[in-house]
């Protein structure tokens, strides 16, 4: 299969980090987003959200959203699970992911951040402030959920790595980049080490790509 | 069990018409947004993003995020499914409503378009003209989605409401309040259609709730 991609996509990196959780082997295609390749036809044919990841199967069949596709892999490619056992512990990881995936990236992605200094004539320090402002607030409630319950462990949800720590990563990685203050998040920094420990989140990170600039 | 709502939640929305669909009885404990009645302690306590919509369950067990909600429901109350059988049916329509709850409903609710006039300053035809903007551009991409797949039928994937639908009719709500342009959108208004001829539709709209004003 192919996964088009783009190095510091968080989106992109929650799906390289799943392929390699679970060993599946995958075709990188660079979709080069500050040049705007997202936008041409090519990958406007393949989805129609002019977005990354995308997720070319063998047949041709492209599937899309980041978290469709690891509930995908998930379904397909069942070992090692990134959902728990029970329907309570598969909803909490869930909504640890979709905190991240639905309540932070969303509003401090490239578009959006583009969009506040082009359409809306906002400056680069505004444009800052706001993706900071989004970053840290969200991030402070993950790390009360986090710290809050029983069922945190070495990673956010047991002891294995589950769907909530592919999101949970890349937005660390975004949280850096724009300067955010993340000294407070003691339970969120245990877990981002535990996972910077393992191979497949060192693979799928952004400086890992082949097309990290 | 209890849910925590708001008339016009688009994402309490989505988990109303799940619940209505699906049978499944709740008592709607109403948590005033404009009011600001989800940044109190009592509801922080249930949820730390400080977000509706959250389901307590009846031994005080609190889900949060819509779309992990409504997974749980399809887990517990299987009849009638609001998901494919099948794995990639299951992908297209968990993108479906991916491309509303990820990629349209963030960055166009009530918290987002109060920080742009709030911190950052924009006046009121800037703060409608962004809503507008994510509204219809994300929308345009939803038509392309549904109208190029044989398998959208009556609704967004095949003839029985699915959770595409569920995240897709609350958009259209919010599409409207900001008057966006929606008259291009055939196979999404075909779609509405349907769907407002469904009585659990009906009941779980923002009018027809009992905080609605």
């Amino acid at each position: 299969m192919r996964l088009y991609t783009y190095w510091r996509s968080s989106a992109a990196q929650r799906v390289r980090i799943a392929l390699h959780l679970k060993g599946v082997a995958y075709d990188p295609v660079p979709v080069h987003l500050r040049r705007g390749e997202q936008r041409g036809a090519a990958h406007a044919a393949r989805n129609p959200q002019r977005l990354v990841p995308a997720l070319e199967l063998d047949d041709g069949t492209v599937l899309t959203q980041s978290l469709a596709i690891i509930e995908y892999l998930e379904e397909t490619h069942p070992a090692p699970p990134l959902l728990p056992a029970d329907a309570r512990g598969r909803a909490r990881v869930r909504a640890l992911a979709q905190a991240v995936a639905c309540d932070i990236h969303p509003v401090q992605n490239l578009r959006v951040l583009s969009h506040l200094t082009g359409a809306c004539g906002l400056d680069e320090d505004t444009k800052t402030a706001w993706a900071r402002h989004w970053i840290e607030t969200g991030l402070a409630a993950v790390e009360r959920l986090l710290a809050d319950s029983a069922e945190t462990g070495r990673f956010c949800h047991g002891d294995t790595p589950t769907l909530a720590d592919c999101c949970l990563i890349p937005q660390l990685f975004n949280a850096r980049r724009f300067g955010c203050d993340l000294s407070a998040l003691e339970t969120v920094g245990r877990i981002d080490s535990a996972c910077a420990a393992l191979p497949a989140f060192r693979r799928a990170a952004p400086d890992a790509q082949p097309d990290a600039e």
